[in-house]
């Protein structure tokens, strides 16, 4: 069995690679020049990695990626470094491929070594270097994807699978803007994303088969997402396909005298994805409060506290009420981070405050942290590396 | 917007079909020559439809059907008549093509005219009439499919999208044989196959992707299947990708003087598939139980019951202490019925009836009247049609 091995890449370049073309970015509609795919099967192991022109699968119209959900992706990007030095970036991609592997163990596909895949995500991004976006918040989005593929409609562990890459320029994820412009959230108890024993917890293909219409119907009803709530206390899971964070203050306005929470649901019972974004976030909060880095913008280390616990859908009313929700936003990796203004909920649509910006204090200093992390403005080497 | 139209359709007949091959028929491994395909796109509807030679999908690799799990899909079989008369059958057809269209309203597919693609079918089974084996139990397997195709990673409804329809000479679903083999379960808590709110309801995809590793860890542990429990009452839902029935008696024996009832998950809290072979054995023993159908082999009408309830483990337990278990089967396109000889479950082995011929009295009476009338042995217009 050959364990995936980035040396015996073969590259097949484009003979007609279309030009950069980054006019009205809308996410994950233009494609680059070229994709990463590495055949595996069961008896030989991971096949040799080949680079070829971006095109069509040829897939059996059997293959249980389209019968029985047997893929998983991730969700990556390839930033240009803003310092000038034309170098391109990538973010914490192990952690993507810590994911991508836990995913595909769960879902009975193949694993592979992280570092070997990484390998040839930075030389396809090289090749289509020129193909990563200029502009403020653009990026080349980069879907690594595996997929069950043999010619059987058996519903076994797949003998067969592809493992690719594919790279997108992208603008910002919504088309109201990353973050400068809040959504607003239909809560909803009807559907569910996601429950424990199931398989919301890793980035199976899976899991978003329910929610495209039910994001289509909230968007027929006037909200940008849905906010995914679960169980009987109406726990509140995550928004779209993006993590949540909801900032409690003990007071009805901000201040120094204030002090906040930020709470996010834990990972503790499979239901949460564990973002990579909400990772990040967490880390950074919690190396502030440790005295370890410097943010400005937060609350003084004393006066915030940072929690992995269930907020409900009472909770958020109670707090709402007496003006004790400083602010709510979700985290993803298209998105970075994404205030909140309303959250509708039977009926009702109870209103998050939202500053003039359209962020809140907690979203825009982590959209500084995040992204100066990601595009190398603020150096760390231990998530950022060069491709 | 059109419509599906069969008039539309367009064939290429395979210049180089293969052999009919009945040896060794294993699940969905061999493909008649033949396959049908319908494009749809968003603006112009339904395309022609095109009968066209068995072979790859050229397919996005940004298609949502990889990335979202868009797709779902139907099990249907064509049955040759045991009459002598040549005749192809299918069974119930408009059941499969109602249920697939709630699949796809409720994935954001989109819908069609059923009687159109039932049409459609029928010739493409026509074309390949020589595919559909003759032997005992053996039938051409039918797997009509709908996935979402449009080349971009947009998580919103599918722009394009494609139907279509393969076909597959089988044996026996179970390589153990259908039926004459009992399969052992194991029940299991910790993984979940479906959750009220989510699409355990609907033939999507993505019901089946937390299903392979489970089935194989139980493999491993020398049981056929899942039995999948839900619930802190740890409800019997389904058995691998089968419905279950099970059937209690008041008395330790069987007997004239025994009652039965037998008792299959209702379909009110959207976590059941809705069979097609489940609704037949209810529609057939509740005809019987109206005296409106003769049936041997059952108990007097007077002595039975059809429930369609929740069934807990603590009740299994309990009744199999007493012996008033009778039997358990699962029911499903793939396998007609399928008996049960053991659950496994917390560690011990619950032992469950069956007869010398590997049956239990109920299994054997409903595969010997439900494909009585699929092969067309017991006529019955109202479910069977020729090709």
């Amino acid at each position: 069995m050959a364990p995936l091995n980035a040396e015996l890449l073969q590259v097949n370049l484009n003979p007609n690679p279309a030009a950069p073309d980054f006019d009205n970015l809308v996410f994950g509609q233009k494609f680059s020049p070229h994709m990463l795919i590495i055949d595996w099967n069961h008896k030989t192991g991971w096949g040799a990695p080949q680079i070829k022109p971006y095109g069509p699968l040829s897939l059996s119209p059997a293959a249980p990626a389209l019968h029985y959900a047997s893929g998983l992706f991730e969700g990556m990007k390839a930033y240009r470094s803003t310092d000038g030095s034309g170098k391109i970036r990538l973010f914490r991609a192990d952690k993507n491929m810590e994911r991508m592997n836990r995913s595909a163990a769960r879902a009975g596909l193949p694993t592979f070594d992280g570092d070997e895949f990484v390998k040839l995500i930075k030389t396809l991004v090289r090749i289509d270097r020129e193909h990563v976006p200029h502009g403020e918040g653009q990026t080349l989005y980069l879907r690594p994807t595996l997929i069950g593929t043999p010619d059987t409609l058996g519903m076994g562990v797949p003998t067969e699978a592809q493992l690719y890459c594919i790279c997108s320029p992208v603008g910002n994820y919504y088309s109201s803007g990353t973050g400068s412009k809040p959504v607003s959230l239909l809560a909803r108890t009807d559907v569910v994303r996601a429950w424990p024993g199931g398989t919301g917890c890793y980035k199976l293909a899976a899991n978003y088969a329910g929610a495209t219409r039910p994001a289509m119907d909230a968007l027929l009803q006037g909200y940008h997402q849905v906010l995914w709530l679960f169980g009987p206390d109406r726990q509140l899971t995550e928004v779209g396909a993006m993590n949540l964070f909801v900032v409690f203050r003990d007071q009805a306005e901000d201040g120094d005298a204030a002090r906040y929470e930020i709470a996010t649901a834990a990972l503790d019972d499979g239901t949460i994805l564990p973002g990579v974004t909400r990772d990040s976030i967490l880390s950074l909060l919690r190396a502030y409060k440790a005295g370890n880095v410097q943010i400005e913008g937060l609350p003084k280390p004393e006066n915030l506290t940072i929690s992995e616990r269930k907020v409900t859908m009472d909770e958020i009313i109670e707090k709402a009420e007496v003006n004790q929700i400083a602010e709510v936003f979700g985290s993803g990796t298209a998105a970075v981070v994404c205030s909140v203004d309303k959250i509708g909920f039977e009926g009702v649509d109870i209103p998050i405050p939202i500053q003039a910006d359209g962020m809140g204090t907690f979203m825009r200093t982590m959209l500084r942290e995040v992204t100066g992390r990601q595009w190398g403005a603020i150096p760390c080497p231990e998530w950022s590396s060069v491709c």
